[in-house]
């Protein structure tokens, strides 16, 4: 695109999808004229008004993800609302990216005029994730999406890194005995405010009721939440596929939303998550410092002593600081 | 306990099995003083040899990761070997640990006089684990351990740490039809150099043999690895609570670690270990530095200003990087 980066925040702002895609592909990018740019464009971007929710959506594979958004998304855009789906997939340094892409994924809301589809994209390391999918999220804010969907395929960090970039964070979870309830999802459960057991259909109705009932009771156990009103975080069986309790959840979304306006912590949430990526990005220029020529000569002559045992890293690291003073 | 830090460096050395949980302890806490005899002691210990083979294991919770390392511990044993068991669980912040006592988790390795069993501390962050255990795995060499299996449960990032701190990786995982191939293990497959199917035994004898056929034609897939002699990564059915196939695992496991070390690929993974422990030292140093008082001041305005969005996180961390110029 041939455009000024103001010219491109203003397409951006009037929801230009094409703008859009190509801002994002700016602020993937690692190129240095380009990363200018990225910076460039978030800044004057930033001053936009944020009334969109952003959910966090994790799940194992198989869960019923795709179907979710497809289905929850259609929804909302029934509703009137602009919806933005981000993919973040570092799982796979292998594979580079979802297996089936995001628009097959999602085939009836890729084509809706009011959705935008973002697939994760490839070959993307966790910090990498992090800073591109928070700016998407502010570019696709600022182009006026109501909705944004930040969804994980749940390879554990990941959902870190998101619920950092969101203002909720919903876990979607099969039916089962109940094992995992024990396990892998521990971590996961305090992250989450909603936590949706999905497939409540056919066969695994029964199934669905009693996991939803044994969450339930987990979560129950879970110390209250300060950013938290009654009955928050909530577990509820739903069937992505027939669509049974898509409305419960949006419903439920929206008093979580209000609940937390009204009470100060959704600001104090946005505020926090400012203050990390403030210093993600400190910590990032740093490294980037050590790459500067006459300290990275430095750098490099420890590294490499660390490297052969003559030094120890910690004793290195130190007298490296020196260099700050 | 009441020595120099010298003196306990000895015991360990000598290893005084007391001495070791103490030094262990010790590199836990946070404490600065702590903090500085910890040092001092990792000063000291790291000039040992270390001909231990650092093994790294993971998988979900039901797979029997317990079962494997309480009998593949007990053949290591009875073998003539040392063997320390150490946990990485940085999953649930709510629960603080594993959920079972790795004592009874691994009930007749526990008793045993050659073996050493440290559970993950409660309340650990993924960057205070990765801290913590590298440090942990020092001392137990220090101490003259043959083999360390670090251990985590298999919550996504965490298998990274465990890998920057391992010689090999070993992922254990249960008979399936085969789904999760696509999935979650994805990224975390790339990591690993055994992919062990355990459970085979009874009814799921077939479906294990299937499973690691699975494993075995998708490892195949992967590009070849420069560090990997032919056929690794490597699947392998076997049974940790029939005891079958364990001898296999350590026989490929031996294979695997000659090869690298007459390759030249085994010191060039433990060298780019001490690299990356030294950036992360270097980050953490650089981190510490915006605590001191000057520095704190100004990082702490350019922090308020960014919650309250006045400034771009972005600008400010450059803003806040010529402090350090």
């Amino acid at each position: 695109m041939n455009m000024s980066i103001g010219e491109l925040a203003k397409k951006i702002k009037d929801g230009d999808r094409r703008a859009l895609a190509h801002g994002i592909t700016l602020v993937e990018s690692s190129r240095a004229d380009h990363r200018q740019q990225a910076v460039e464009l978030i800044e004057i971007l930033r001053h936009s008004e944020f009334n969109s929710i952003r959910i966090g959506l994790t799940g194992a594979p198989g869960v019923g993800k795709s179907t979710f958004i497809e289905n929850f998304g259609m929804m909302l855009i029934n509703c009137g609302l602009r919806v933005m789906v981000l993919a973040v997939d570092p799982s796979s340094t292998w594979s580079g990216g979802s297996i089936l892409g995001d628009k097959t994924r999602m085939e009836q809301l890729s084509r809706e005029e009011n959705a935008f589809i973002r697939p994760s994209p490839n070959k993307t390391y966790l910090g990498g994730v992090a800073r591109r999918t928070r700016e998407a999220v502010l570019l696709g804010q600022a182009a006026g999406y109501d909705i944004t969907i930040i969804e994980t395929v749940g390879v554990g960090q990941s959902e870190t890194v998101v619920s950092e970039l969101s203002d909720l964070f919903v876990l979607l979870i099969p039916p089962s005995g109940g094992d995992d309830l024990q396990g892998v999802k521990r971590g996961i459960m305090e992250l989450a405010d909603l936590v949706l057991i999905n497939k409540a259909d056919g066969d695994l109705k029964s199934a669905a009721t009693y996991t939803c009932a044994e969450y339930a009771a987990a979560l129950r156990l879970m110390r209250i939440r300060v950013h938290d009103p009654d009955g928050f975080p909530k577990a509820i069986a739903i069937s992505a596929i027939e669509k049974h309790g898509l409305t419960d959840v949006w419903l439920e979304i929206k008093k979580l939303c209000d609940w937390r306006k009204n009470n100060g912590y959704w600001n104090d949430r946005r505020s926090s998550q400012l203050r990390h990526w403030f210093e993600q990005e400190i910590q990032r220029a740093f490294m980037a410092k050590l790459e500067e020529h006459e300290v990275s000569l430095k750098f490099k002559k420890f590294s490499d002593e660390v490297a052969l045992g003559h030094i120890n890293p910690i004793k290195a690291a130190e007298q490296m600081m020196t260099f700050f003073e």
